[in-house]
């Protein structure tokens, strides 16, 4: 395969999203925009990615470092245009070999055969491949000035005439070139237009003087869809979302409601789970087969292993482990803890930090207290141990195999293997205070 | 009427299902697909049913049997078409008088009306009548060959010429015959088609061929949608909550965002009740007038008395009784108890297996603990008992009429009407030692 | 601006509803029917505005008074028509000056703009101006009878002629007057049409035979859109929730999607909030930039501070007041109670009728007793202040800056700053019981 360089485009501000953060920050499917970008250049091949990002956009390079290491970042701190943004790039392609594509950071459904398309045709003989589409309304984008399969040139919206606003394919977000190509014409784009900036699009018509071979391909336009604003930022969220929801029923799995389960980027689910209504996935969530999601459940960074049963309302948070067939019901939250083999944690319950033995069952209302304001600490409790309801455990502590704990108990130190811990007060009962307590409030009551 | 016999055939694998479990276990609006089948028969008045399940559908016996205790189940050990598939049952038609209808058991949106549909053109004559639909797409589906209200032959797809795929008049899932001309026909079916498989559409010639009066009636798509990937099952579930949405309206029931409410087969809900978006009602569930469900609930084999106010966030499971002005609050989950009349649980609180007396007060976070590891036990709460916040109340266990606990009490034993209970320490408090706790967690901190 | 009276006619049972309760009350966007026509009507400048109610629709009163407390209520006791509605208005309209304005009070819809396309029609010369519109299905609907920009006559559907009936534009829902013109002609309309009813469209044949310039105006169908059933009504509010939607976007709010998040007729929110799928805003609530909204979370009369995370799984109720950078996370019910700065209200809490210091962390499964069966009373907690999971803080109790509570304890008496609070028992550990109950648990279960 032939050597590919992708030169990334993430310098703009999107001061149509309203925003203080840069746009490509903002997510799809739990990853910022140009993270699928990276993403999508990597599917495609690209050894080299070089970013372009604005002026203090560290955030962006601190994002993009954390999704893909090998980024190399460069800054284009005057906005001077699409070709003067790809030259910052300079030291990374002035020896490209093979290809250089230049993509638009902003378009978050970008795949990997969207390069593809393109590369194919430099593949094919082409020496500059610019990837197009036919959008349902082309007003704002570069028409395509083509003879048969030859482009001639890109004629940006606001250039345009009439009779070419009328042209139906236009430029979509990856431009292609021999390395050779781009590096020798990249620096020969002027600022003869409309916006008095320095347009990459103009390397079509550079190339085409040049006697190069200039053609397209053509990418279906859920693919190339451009985020600027937060309607656009909806939709493309709605198209991903839609092809992740076809993707897995698919696959084997029950969705009741597709519209209604959101799902990550990353998100893995195996056939014959079943999910119900109102389910999402974050990031880092695997499901394995024949578990059922139950609905308002809210996921990520979990592991869920075969059989498991989850929700309805149960919120798993990083680190989450799940062992086949465990159980974790309504209103448990569960961080940072392994729920061993057939567990069951039911309800109203808070699990971190935590190792859950095979076989335990863990009472309504428990809380393990990990958490002393500066230090998190680990709770262990033993296989078929017996946590009862209501019940603090205060880590570091372990209750061991078999064990009981009784309901209503703070557990400071541990219980043994197969003892009975205990920490409440018994219980008196006062006659008729009861009456003479409803007495008094009803009295304070009547008096306000 | 005239005495009507079933045949449901529901033998199919599905392996477009990518699943475990035979497609026709699948659900619909909380019941299997072929349980709405049977159901839809029963409804037009079909007095005897046969089942023909697949080889080592146990389960599929076992969840139909659950639904319908009247059906008989004949196995089909080989796959070798409908007709070889509808003959499985000959002890139980070969005696049969009236109609034989024989239908798929793939189509969980059929109902009533639909097999009338057929039975009405017996009535009115015929001796073979068919239903039929006309699909958007008619690919795959066999194409009824016409000759004005005549139906001559049904073409499968694949054996159809290019000119019967023009056809748009399609087989849907039903087909109806006067009882001997059913079973004078069946073994007459052969295998020559191009699947070579005994097909009981051939039925449709033989019939005419034996001089029989052949004929159809139409349904709408959306009765007759077959399923056979979990897309299709998404959809047939789309369609049969669209339907209860607006017949629930229609009936004066108020849904904020109907799309959003999820209906099982058998919800029943009265005029004027109110349902704000986001609630799932499972199998099993009636709601009276006056009634308030907020967003988040989630509802399964309860019944809801007039003016109760459910949720936002509560969970009712099986055995939930909530008498007249009752009030099941945020993160409740309520199974296998009643709440009496005008009772209040208002937050995080977990009821199993109970009895709440009329105007009694459960404060938040308590828990009824039911359930030792092996057995469930019962707690009774009297009228107007007042139970404190963060109670445990250890089943079984009696709280008197009038009685009130105190917050944060574990209660084991009997509190008597009127009476105050209390298990709870005394609280003392160790002056600076805040402060130096949180030196020593700080300092820990800092080590590490 | 010339004077505007506005006359609300709400005297409709909506007997389509199927509701106890008059239609005008039945809701759309957190806000009755027909609050939002009075808000409409004072957005457009309307100085006195009076209300037609139906008999013994007290209820109707009291509702609109609490929304606008100017508003003068007349009651039609005798169904006989909307002119003869309008008229019970006179003792307000008789000295009106100016325009008056008569509406139907069943458009929820409506907006400020929509009066004003009348008014200016008015202020242009006409002394009478029709508000209509183009429904996609005009059946049902008064039929404009125009004479290029004149209008001759409102033809009810039930009494026009079928050629009539072909015309598209109709009679909305707003008719506007010069004041003197009303008054001379309301009393002369009749009853001679096909319901044998006072007319209020009668009023244009009126005007026109009496010399008068009557024109009309054309507003959007989704602004005049009224609703008379359940479906109407759910449609109505979906066009609201749309029209929210779309301008909050617009406004730089994120919106993971946008269907699924519901928002009130006040609902106020920054640029730069963040709403995950799944949240409903009830009346009241306005979030702060850099709130970032979970998942499943439910709001009401609450204000949300900058950069404050809520959910998943939040509720705030009236009076939730959350400082910037505090944290109320799942299953976490917050009401009547101010939430400082950086405050944090992890999990499983109920915060009721409190104020939390700044940096104060309260423990999950932390319950405030605020309510004795009674009364309401406060809880204090301090700044940085560290409350233990599964504590019970007994109200009026004040826990000071700094001060430390430990798990599991009860809190009945106020903790100095500083100081550590601790009310709970020992644990004792008692060997081998924890196997001994297992036993004798499981014999239990056997026996059965």
């Amino acid at each position: 395969m032939t050597e590919l360089m992708a030169i990334v485009l993430a310098a703009g501000e999107g001061t149509r999203m309203k925003s203080a953060h840069p746009k490509v920050l903002h997510k799809v499917g739990g990853r910022p925009i140009a993270g699928h970008v990276l993403a999508a250049a990597r599917e495609a091949g690209a050894g080299k990615v070089a970013m372009i990002t604005g002026p203090g956009h560290d955030a962006v390079r601190k994002a993009m470092a954390a999704i893909d290491p090998e980024v190399a970042f460069f800054e284009q701190t005057e906005r001077k245009g699409t070709a003067h943004a790809a030259s910052m790039a300079r030291p990374a392609f002035a020896e490209a070999k093979g290809y250089v594509a230049v993509v638009y950071g902003d378009h978050p459904l970008l795949r990997g055969a969207d390069f593809s398309r393109v590369t194919e045709r430099l593949d094919a003989g082409l020496d500059v491949a610019i990837l197009g589409f036919e959008p349902k309304d082309p007003t704002g984008y570069g028409r395509f000035i083509t003879d048969g399969e030859k482009l001639l040139a890109i004629r940006e919206h606001k250039d345009a005439s009439e009779r070419e606003r009328e042209i139906g394919l236009c430029n979509a977000c990856i431009l292609a070139f021999r390395a050779e190509v781009f590096t020798s014409l990249i620096d020969k784009v002027g600022t003869d237009n409309a916006q008095g900036e320095y347009y990459l699009t103009d390397l079509v018509e550079l190339a085409n003087a040049a006697g190069h071979n200039v053609g397209y391909a053509v990418a279906p336009e859920d693919n190339v869809m451009g985020v600027n604003d937060r309607a656009q930022l909806a939709r493309a969220e709605a198209v991903f979302q839609s092809v992740r929801r076809e993707d897995f029923m698919a696959a084997g799995v029950t969705l009741h409601d597709p519209a209604s389960v959101y799902f990550s980027f990353d998100t893995e689910i195996a056939a014959d789970v079943e999910i119900e209504p109102n389910v999402v996935f974050g990031p880092g969530v695997k499901v394995e087969s024949g578990a059922v999601i139950h609905a308002f459940s809210h996921i990520e960074g979990a592991h869920i292993g075969p059989n498991v049963n989850v929700g309805p309302f149960a919120r798993l948070r990083p680190g989450a482990e799940l062992g086949e067939g465990a159980k974790v019901g309504n209103f448990v939250e569960v961080k940072n803890a392994d729920i061993g083999q057939g567990a069951k944690v039911s309800h109203l319950t808070y699990i971190g930090d935590a190792e859950i033995g095979a076989g335990a069952n863990i009472g309504a209302g428990t809380v393990t207290c990990n958490y002393d304001g500066y230090n998190k600490a680990r709770t262990i409790i033993g296989e078929h141990a017996f946590i009862g309801s209501n019940s603090a455990l205060v880590a570091p502590v372990e209750v061991g195999d078999g064990a009981y704990v009784a309901s209503g108990s703070v557990i400071t130190e541990p219980v043994p293997t197969d003892a009975l811990g205990i920490g409440r007060a018994r219980q008196i009962n006062k006659p008729g205070y009861g009456k003479a307590l409803n007495a008094r409030f009803k009295a304070i009551k009547d008096q306000k």
